[in-house]
């Protein structure tokens, strides 16, 4: 499977009405990473079968892990939707990138003790999880950064303010946020410039919602990467390994036995790929089409027309 | 000078304490374009000799263009700044970018006559100068507009909802707006998806004030670029040759016989050489050091300390 999983040039297992190579698939893992949107669901409307397949997989003996880039909500937020859409799942399953931006913060950071505040760009998913790791952060969702920038703001800024510039802050972590204004990302830059890391929750450009695209993380980036000269933050979402380490690092498991899931190419597949996990699954019902799976650049180890079609095992 | 004024290999000829070189210099010009922030004032302050520079070069008869790419004022404000500051001058003189991109709009691009509305991402400025060319704009200033995105904005844009995305527009012009938001970005997005074309009143990514800096007009277009996947807007202020073709529009003169004075090698001088125009003059009173002047990758043709030093030569 390593081999298969390696890049490009494979042609990817079609495991669709293939029982045998269903069940050969599934027995070489003990872990399954699963993207959300696109593989279980798309938007508020969950895919026939996906509780069936999942409880197949637990009745298996297999770990299930929820990985999202979704930096609006926390677990706790994750376990309510999942629970709404009828997935019975816990906090410990869900893997969110405001999850995985906090503990990076927390544990492999090593920021001085006078710059552990963070300065969030982003909603309330990032501040529960932040409070959870026990970092004291600024911004997000306070109504006091919900206004317009005032005149004496940019002498204030410019001359240092403490009371507008926090010296304590090490940290810009910049994540979704439906209120995103001028005044943040003025702050978020002189920050940054006076030498607090640059982090992103992810770095979609997109988010999709009703059937289209909107504004996506990496949006409330863009203007602070192009105002620092083309300084990229560290994103803590997939596709990035920072975010495969942190999982790891919790769950413990061996990669080689450890499946990512997914309807994206370039983020899940590549994801997992780049992760050295001992497969990739692509399904059909997201992002990426069956072209994008057999002849793109990153191809999964096998796919199926839905997720679903892994019931067939039986 | 026109040789000299190619690019990169000449040394500037060093204007000030050279009476004989300044008279020379001036004689060759019948037309100066001044850029202004750092060239004739830095912020609310005025620089000692610019009112008395100008008006040397009046009597001279020669003929004075301000240049700018601040889009959050219209050409009626910046005489009124211009006053303010104690610089006689007219709407005439001015040209900034708001208003290069409305006679760019109203006059080069030829739009279809059901699609000759403007969505605007910006301030009044840039309103002011469309309705002096008979253009029609939404967003901009409108309060509608500055306001969180809700629940049913998401598919009403899905949906191309007509009340919320106008079947006219054909324009989305992005200038520096202090009320951006998640709403308005949404809609640019969507616009140009649907066809609209992208323009940007002007493309630097930082504003100077009180010192230091803040996010400029480019970092308005950065969320857009990004979301569309590198497509860039085309730019109607410095250094785009769009805004100096416009001005040759409406002056109509000589390229060989105009300069253009700026503090800024990247954006002013490089205005004026890719412009072909018979001078550059950079002054230290700005961005540009010496160094970059005499040693960069764009180099004027001549520089001087400051504006004033041009007074030497009587």
């Amino acid at each position: 499977m390593a081999s298969d999983n390696s890049a490009s040039t494979h042609t990817p297992r079609y495991l669709t009405g293939d029982a045998p190579g269903i069940r050969e698939f599934l027995d070489k893992f003990d872990v399954f990473l699963f993207d959300c949107d696109g593989v279980l669901w798309s938007g508020d409307h969950l895919f026939p079968g996906t509780n069936e397949t999942l409880d197949l997989l637990r009745s298996k003996g297999k770990q299930i892990v929820f990985v999202t880039n979704n930096s609006t909500k926390s677990r706790a937020d994750y376990v309510k939707k999942l629970e709404g859409l009828g997935i019975p799942s816990s906090t410990e399953e869900i893997f969110s990138s405001s999850y995985s931006a906090s503990i990076y913060i927390s544990r492999i950071l090593h920021l001085p003790a006078d710059k552990r505040k963070v300065f969030v760009i982003g909603e309330t998913g990032i501040e529960q999880e932040l409070r959870a790791e026990g970092v004291s952060y600024l911004g997000g969702t306070d109504p006091a950064y919900r206004r317009e920038i005032a005149p004496e703001d940019y002498k204030r800024i410019a001359a240092g303010d403490s009371t507008l510039l926090d010296p304590e802050v090490g940290v810009v972590l910049v994540g979704l946020d439906f209120h995103i204004n001028y005044l943040k990302l003025a702050l978020a830059y002189h920050y940054i410039r006076r030498g607090a890391v640059f982090l992103a929750t992810n770095i979609d450009s997109t988010l999709p919602n009703a059937g289209t695209l909107f504004p996506g993380a990496g949006s409330m980036s863009a203007p602070l990467i192009m105002m620092l000269g083309g300084q990229e933050p560290v994103s803590l979402g997939k596709p990035n390994q920072a975010m495969m380490d942190a999982i790891e690092g919790k769950f413990h498991f061996a990669r080689e036995r450890a499946c990512m899931v997914g309807d994206r190419a370039n983020t899940d597949i590549r994801f997992g790929i780049e992760g050295k996990l001992g497969g990739t699954l692509g399904v059909l019902t997201g992002v990426s089409s069956k072209e994008d799976f057999v002849a793109g650049e990153v191809r999964p180890a096998a796919y199926l027309d839905k997720l679903a079609d892994l019931l067939e095992c039986e």
